[in-house]
This record gives structure tokens, C-alpha cells and sequence, in this order.
């Protein structure tokens, strides 16, 4: 019975899942019947926007399965990624960033009980933190540094110092958080494999890593928490939901790197499942023929294929679906003024274009703080291409 | 009156250096009467040998030119140097460092009340530092980064990523040791360089830079602080010092790259110039003669090339200046109890052969603290160079 639980939980963690690195290590939690402890982790910089579901629905099959789940907010990364923004602004999208990753797991109906927000500047300027990153970075070396931010970090020589950082930095949160296991996309693969090799040379334990795949976006081309390419804003409303996803690239019949039906696969059917359907129904009223009720996404793929499932019949589909899961979270967006007063602070509207501060005399000596002040009007809002279109 | 003494501090401040950056920023200090502030750095490894004279000299002389001088112990870089020396270690050899400096001053007869003595362990690790250890990893390139480390560090593919990471703390210490000019050898010019132009870009003002010679160790061959070469322990006896200077390499008649005259250069006259003689005597009584009594160097370049002070008259008296010089730190040393257990700490007696630790299920996980216990034993004592020939 235990035993049968164990599996279970083991599988719902693994759904949909790339690739498992040290599997063992949460099975053994499991078998224990204990509570693996899983982090991810989110640089706060642009607007969470739908493809934040893809990670977000994970999240929530992990909590469902039992886990204990750390999700970091890298604000001081978020900071170094765009120096131009104030620190102070940082903390906002931060704040604002745990009441929506909180809201779109209660939209698909998770207890967030066993969910932990942390702030990276909670811990990352430590002194144990800081004696660890300047340990690691005199035992790994600068070729080690950059094979393992390969794919997520800018490889130029031009490219700042920062980037072979971070690798340090990630593989550390892994110890400060105090998980079994990191959870991230394929592309952070050379950095959990880096992880595992780095962290027993200061004598810590190695973690399991779970892989997510690359998902398409909806609008064609790979999706991961970090790739901004889905231009649908969390709080857009349903009717630009709507017109956004009629504009999505969906060639007919073709199910590969199709972002809608990937959509579907790693957002939508899970989180049915997770609220208790289970099922993907496809109105055709209009066609004078019953819904298409799906309940897995190979019958999804193989009416496709067969062109039974059109673009035309698949689009407003995924826009109903879609403003399902969106509508909690805007209710509580819409019921909380804290959280409102925070998207203003956030991601404040583009500012009108003002006058050149002339006395440029004043930003030195130590000037830092009006640096930033005057800097902030240079700030690209949604500079991460959240913009409606 | 006091544009007179402005320039009698400046011209001791300059005196024996290679170079100076913005050398406005001290010179306007002095106009003004007040007391620039200069910072030095050293990495706390290996024993400080007679090669530390020559930064010590200068030291002397802005504290004499009354300037307030902070000698930066860098027990952070230190440990990092070797990491299988355990933090505490490092410790004893930072208050070592601390006790041999300080004494050294005393020796040429300055006063230390204007010397500051800080440890980099007590703000390198504060939470503001690391914030702009964060930043201006994000602004410099790595490309940058390696040009200004280029003389100071090793620079291969290989290479621990730390060296990418010291010169931005080196440049930060100017802020946070909050300095007027930074001190150091030319083989630190690329450093310096990139200091007055990356503190800025934080808004931190641009500051001086004092550029010492690379001075030929007393065996031949560059010495600077950071080069161990010179294998004169400041605690030799002295006939052991006598003995060494003996073995030193000296050519009759050629004064370039001549360790023994440099030494004569840059720290016995300026030595014997503080403690008020200013003279360096060459005594002959074995060969029935007068004693050559110099006080430029110069003079003593001259009667070297045309072998009227050959290196048989020179040694004996380079060796006795030197004792002169160290007579009053090994006094103090003898006087100091505190100071002798810290020196059987810092640098122990190398341990007796041990059989192998075999338990080594016990390192992990989280085994850090076992690991450098196991690891101290491994330790090579000395292992700058300072070991008696």
C-alpha cells in the first residue's frame, strides 16, 4: 500500500518530465513516505506571462504529489540582469511575482500550504553564502564555469563577468534552499550536471534535478520559464486572449513544435486533471456536432493529424480553457488592492518622455543612489516583450 | 611655508617609485594640510620574508610624509590561495602578518600610530560589499577582467574563476578601505589602471595610484610582495642572514639587476635616511682601509662598476645593515609570547607521516568541516618559498 503511494506520487513528479537526473534520491524520500523537498527558481524581471503555466503546472503536481516546494525569486539576479532598473523596483516585481506564481497555482486548485517563497537577497549576500561562492569560484574553473551556463548565459568574451557567476550561484541555492531536488527546463541541463559534480567539493550532497522539456510556445518556437516568447499576459482579458491565441501559428495537421497542442499536453489537460475533469473539450456547435471530449493528448495529436481536430476548432478551444484557468487569478487580482498597488509599482505604465537631467556634475563623486534615480527613466518597461501586441 | 612642506611630503611620498596616477589627488591633499589616506594589500600565505622590506620601506615613508596608511591583510584571498589550509590557520597567519608588519615599521623608526591594520574577512563578506561584487561582475567583461588581472594572475583556460573575481575586489577595497591612492608593485599597473576606471562606472570616485619598481630579489630576479623569491626569513638568525647574503648572486661590476645593490636602493638607505644617518658603511678594516661611507646611491653604483666596492666588501655589509634592521623585530618577537604562539600556529612545524585516513564515508554528505580537518594534514607548510636553503 505504501509502496503503491510511493509509485504514485513517484509518477505524478515525473509526469511529463524530460529526464530524471538521480532518481533514487527522491525515491527514497518517497518510499520513507516523506516529503521531497523541490526548488525552482525564477529570475524577477519581466512579466510572468502564460508560458509561466508550463513551469507553474509542475509545480503544482509536485505539491499535489506531496512535496515541499521552494520556488526562489532571483531579484538580485533580476537586478544584475538590467542595471538600469532600481533595486527598488526589483523588490516590487518580486512581490509582484510571488501573488501571481501563488494565484496560478491555486487556479488549478493546489493547496500552496507546502509552497515556500524566498527571496534570492534573503540569503545570497550572506557571509556563508559569500565564504561558498569565492570557495567555489577558486576550485571550478573558468572553462568549467562556462560549459555549464552554456545555454543560458550569453558566451561572448565581450559578455560580463556576471554570467560565470551565476552557474555558481544556482548550483549553491540548491544547498541555502535546502531541497532534494531543482527542477528546471532541458536548457538548464549542463547546469544540474555541474551541480551534481560541484557541490560534493565543498562537501555538500548531491541533489536530484528534474528536467523539464522545452514546450513550444504559442506562438511556434521553444517556451521555458526563462524565454519569454508568449506574448499573452496573465491578466489580459479574455477577449485579447482570445484575439492573441486566432493570431497563434498553427499550420494544419502538423503536430510538431505546435504550440497550441504542446500547450494543451503540458498545461491544460494537467491542469484538468489536477482539478478533477481530467478532460480538453472541443465545442462544435456551430457545426451542429457534439464536443470533443479528450481525455489524453495522443487522441489530441491523432485528430489533428487527421485534420478532425482543425486550427479553427483547436483555437477557440484553447481560449476557453485558457481564460478558465486565467479567471481565478484576475478575481484575485481584482479582490486584492495590495497586490494591484504592487503591478503599479511593478511595471509602472511607460513614463512621458521628460527633459534631460542637465546637472550630470552631481552623480560623482558617490552618487550611486542618483544614478539609479535618473537611470530609472530610461528603464524599457516589459523588457522582457510582455507588451500586448 | 606649508606649499614647502606640501612638497617635501610629496617628493617622500614619490621617492623611489616607478610611477604615479593622478597624482593630483595626493597633491591636492597635501595642499590642503591633511593626510591622504593609502591603502596596501597582502595576501596572508606564506611567512613574509626580507623581500616585504621593500613595500614596508615605503610604507615607512607615508606614514613619515605623514599620511594614514591601512594595510589590508587579505586573509579572504589568503585562504582561497590554498584552500586546504584551514580558515583558522589563515587567521594565525593574518596576526602574524599583522605582528611582523607592525614591527617592521618600528624597526626604521617610524611612528605606527597612523596605521590601520584591517582584515578583508571583516567587510569582504558584508552584504553591501557582495551587492557590488554582484554589480560589477555585471558591468565588467570577462574579457576586462582578465586584462586587468593579466600580470597578477594565471591566466589559462583553467585557471580557477576566482582569479576573474579578485581584481574587482581589489578595485572595490579602494572604496571600502576608503582610500585616497592605492600602493602596490608595476606588476599591479593593469589593476590600477582598471580601478580608475570601473570604480566610477558604480559611482565611486576615481582614485590615486602608487607604483613601486619590480626590485631584483637579493638572489637575482624580480621581487615584489608577492614574488617570494627573496629566501631571508625577517626571524633569521644572523648568521644565517649572513650566510644567504653570501651565497647571493652578485657579479663584480655590473650594477643592473644586482639584488644586493637594489636591496641597498630601496631599503637600506631609505632606512638608514628615516632612522636619520641616511648612511650605508662599507667597512675595510681587514684590508687596512678606511671605511667607504655612502649616502646616494649613485656614488655606490659608481664605486661598484669600477670594482673599488667589490662584492666581497659589499656582502658582509649588506648583511650587517640587514641585521641592524632585523635586531629590533626579532627583540620584539622574543619580547612577545602572544606573538611566538601565534608564529608555532601560523606556520607549524611540518607534521610527522600519518597513516591514511580510511573512514572516508564519513566526508559526505555535509562533511565540510571533516573534509579540511582530514585535508589540513596535507598541508604544504611554507609553501610560498620561505623554507630555510
Amino acid at each position: 500500500m505504501a509502496a503503491a503511494d510511493s509509485d504514485k506520487r513517484l509518477s505524478l513528479i515525473k509526469e511529463n518530465l524530460a529526464e530524471v537526473l538521480n532518481e533514487e534520491i527522491i525515491k527514497k524520500i518517497l518510499d520513507e513516505g516523506q516529503h521531497p523537498k523541490i526548488y525552482w527558481g525564477t529570475a524577477t524581471t519581466g512579466r510572468p506571462h502564460c508560458g509561466y503555466f508550463v513551469p507553474a503546472i509542475k509545480i503544482a503536481q509536485f505539491l499535489a504529489a506531496g512535496c515541499d516546494v521552494t520556488i526562489l525569486l532571483a531579484d538580485i539576479h533580476g537586478f544584475l540582469d538590467n542595471l538600469k532598473a532600481p533595486l527598488e523596483l526589483v523588490m516590487h516585481r518580486a512581490e509582484f511575482y510571488r501573488h501571481i506564481i501563488t494565484a496560478m497555482l491555486k487556479a488549478v486548485g493546489v493547496s500552496t500550504e507546502k509552497l515556500r517563497v524566498v527571496l534570492g537577497s534573503s540569503y545570497q549576500k550572506s557571509p556563508e553564502y559569500v565564504m561558498d561562492v569565492y570557495k567555489m569560484a577558486s576550485i571550478i574553473s573558468e572553462h568549467d564555469a562556462k560549459k555549464a551556463g552554456a545555454e543560458v548565459v550569453k558566451q561572448t568574451d565581450n559578455a560580463p563577468l556576471s554570467g560565470l557567476l551565476y552557474p555558481i550561484l544556482q548550483v549553491l541555492d540548491e544547498q541555502y534552499l535546502d531541497c532534494d531536488a531543482q527542477f528546471g527546463g532541458m536548457d538548464q541541463r549542463k547546469l544540474f550536471t555541474a551541480a551534481k559534480e560541484w557541490l560534493p567539493k565543498l562537501g555538500y550532497r548531491e541533489r536530484a534535478h528534474l528536467l523539464n522539456p522545452m514546450v513550444p510556445g504559442l506562438h511556434g518556437g521553444k517556451m521555458s520559464s526563462s524565454d519569454p516568447d508568449s506574448k499573452i499576459d496573465l491578466l489580459d482579458a479574455p477577449e485579447t486572449v482570445a484575439k492573441k491565441i486566432k493570431k497563434a501559428h498553427a499550420a494544419p495537421q502538423v503536430v510538431e513544435e505546435n504550440g497550441l497542442i504542446a500547450f494543451i499536453e503540458f498545461v491544460l489537460l494537467p491542469a484538468a486533471r489536477l482539478r478533477g475533469s481530467g478532460e480538453f473539450r472541443v465545442d462544435r456547435e456551430r457545426d451542429g456536432l457534439d464536443a470533443l471530449v479528450y481525455t489524453d493528448i495522443e487522441k489530441i495529436r491523432e485528430d489533428y493529424k487527421n485534420d478532425v481536430l482543425t486550427p479553427q476548432l483547436l483555437k477557440p478551444a484553447v481560449a476557453k480553457e485558457l481564460n478558465a484557468l486565467l479567471a481565478p487569478i484576475q478575481e484575485a487580482f481584482q479582490a486584492s488592492k495590495e497586490w494591484q498597488d504592487i503591478a503599479e509599482k511593478a511595471y509602472p505604465p511607460p513614463p512621458k518622455k521628460e527633459k534631460k537631467v542637465k546637472n550630470k556634475g552631481t552623480r560623482y563623486p558617490g552618487a550611486a543612489k542618483d544614478q539609479t534615480e535618473t537611470k530609472e527613466k530610461e528603464l524599457p518597461v516589459r523588457s522582457n516583450g510582455e507588451a500586448p501586441n
